[in-house]
């Protein structure tokens, strides 16, 4: 089968790979409707050593239940599914609390013998507790927005959670990707009243304006800071979820929050340290978040994708094929396509 | 009348000061019955730049009110009432949300024309929403637990609220100094199961125990951290209490916490950053805590001291006159005494 594999910065390729099939009693194949790049695939995009082995590539995928092992109950081959971007078997104490990204038998996509979403088909390890079947067919055009529950938009709505967004809360999203503007669609989704968005690239501005953001600011740095305290009395939002990853983005998150609230963190951190000295105990400032256990929200998000009612698919702005990925990450890389579907 | 002022590190006097008076129609004046001397001032006891002018110690104290102003009801001469350690109107919208250190019109106690605490009268400005009355007389056995929700018991209490202990979870209060064993109290009167404390001072990690730890770990650093995660099956605790303030407490409060748990920080922050790159993104740490809203919890607390429930008021193994004082800033920054009550 055709796979994608990543052998450095910006040497991305797809090439053919063993098949996926069964090797626990606990496992599935699924044949890949619709996979992603992510924003967070731009990290080793950019800066990756260049190894001859490689890495296989991809972490959100939904697609057709092809077979199932022994042990998996509650799917059929048939089905239409989708995976969380971690595999979890939803049955440990950590998955039990919600934390299903530090699942005690769970682990990454991409792995030794589990194959990355970026490809023809995948071997889905513990596809009882990571699978979650979705009730539409194969031709649905609503697989672009159930495509985000595997990654983007729960995480999104991860940072909105542990920011503790609500009714007659005021956040503010850093970050204009597809991940800080599935923040504003959480964000709006569960009532914040107020929903300011750094970002400062106008189409993406745009969709955060159709998503709920009610404030765009386009300035940086101290600059940014000002605008977004000038919005909301000097005070700062309630919550601020980082959607960037940066020093930089990470200090205007902490310079736009509100005493007593709290900085969610979405972002891959391209920092070691957070700086949070005396001022940030004088204010009582949470800073939290992190890598969104997917699997924990999508039940909860899905019937709103089903009714129409949210369309988080609509961060994507290009669709490829499987053998048009690597021209995906470039465009992406490039700021020229926000997030890139994939059809393999 | 007679008050505490620091001059420099190590250098505190008593000395004549002008008397307590009434500035604003909000104000009380408040006779002190009892105060102390806080961890938090033997900060600037080791480090403060000598001045000629000096600053005025104390922000934890009861007493009985001497005068109102004309704005202030529900208070009169004669009324034993405790005094958070920031004063606050309780009404703003930070109070409302119970943040009183955030007050929009609240202040420090030792302030240009505001009295410290450490001294025989205090000037209490925003009065109604500062003071809180307690039933008791003012020869009452209860005094010294009632002067923790001053400060040290309602910290403590923060620092577990922030943490979200409760029943069933477990907590590591790193310090033994009257702080941690406030939290180790607090911890046992909100249900945690399992409370672990770091200390290596054995009166103090006895009065722990009593308090109700249920393990002690007195080892420090890498090892410290090793003995903690061993007692939880590697996993560490749910929460983690830092009530020290040093780079060193407070890697170990981020080397003991479990995946999706809390670092609460009460401890005087002596570092400017944390630690908290990409790992802690993965395990989802949140890190809070800060200085403790005490106007928020002192209604929560009390009764459990009325009834004997509690008896916070142990950590208190000296006491003082006024005159003294400065011999009990002494004994405490030299470990002799664990936390000094001052009986003006």
């Amino acid at each position: 089968m055709r796979a994608t594999i990543m052998y450095g910065a910006g040497d991305v390729r797809v090439e053919n790979v063993p098949d996926a099939k069964l090797i626990e009693d606990t496992d599935a194949v699924v044949r890949v409707l619709r996979s992603c790049v992510c924003g967070s695939d731009l990290w080793p995009y950019g800066s990756m050593p260049a190894s001859t082995e490689g890495r296989r590539m991809g972490h959100e995928f939904l697609g057709v239940v092809e077979s199932v092992g022994a042990d998996v109950s509650g799917l059929k081959s048939g089905d239409v599914v989708v995976a969380p971007f971690v595999w979890a078997d939803n049955t440990c104490d950590f998955c039990s609390e919600g934390l299903h990204t530090s699942c005690r038998h769970g682990g990454q996509w991409g792995a030794s013998d589990v194959d990355g979403g970026q490809g023809e088909a995948v071997r889905v390890p513990q596809a009882q507790g990571t699978l979650v079947k979705l009730p539409v067919g194969e031709d649905s055009e609503l697989l672009p927005s159930l495509l985000t529950l595997s990654d983007v938009f729960c995480t999104g709505h991860h940072g909105v959670v542990t920011s503790r967004v609500g009714p007659g809360k005021s956040v503010t999203v850093v970050g204009d990707g597809a991940v800080g503007l599935s923040a504003v669609l959480a964000a709006k989704r569960l009532g914040a009243e107020r929903i300011v968005l750094m970002g400062r690239h106008k189409v993406r501005t745009d969709l955060g304006r159709e998503f709920g953001a009610t404030d765009v600011v386009a300035e940086r740095g101290e600059e940014g800071i000002e605008k977004v305290r000038e919005l909301t009395r000097g005070d700062g939002t309630h919550a601020v979820v980082e959607c960037v990853g940066t020093e930089q983005s990470l200090g205007m998150a902490l310079g736009v929050v509100r005493d007593g609230g709290v900085v969610s963190r979405l972002g891959v951190s391209q920092y070691t340290h957070v700086p949070m000295g005396f001022d940030s105990m004088m204010k009582n400032l949470t800073v939290t978040g992190g890598a969104a256990p997917a699997r924990a929200y999508i039940e909860e998000l899905l019937p709103d994708i089903l009714d129409g009612k949210i369309e988080p698919g609509k961060v994507f702005d290009r669709t490829v094929s499987i053998e048009e990925v690597p021209e995906g990450y470039r465009a992406m890389a490039d700021r020229e396509a926000l997030k890139v579907l994939i059809r393999p």
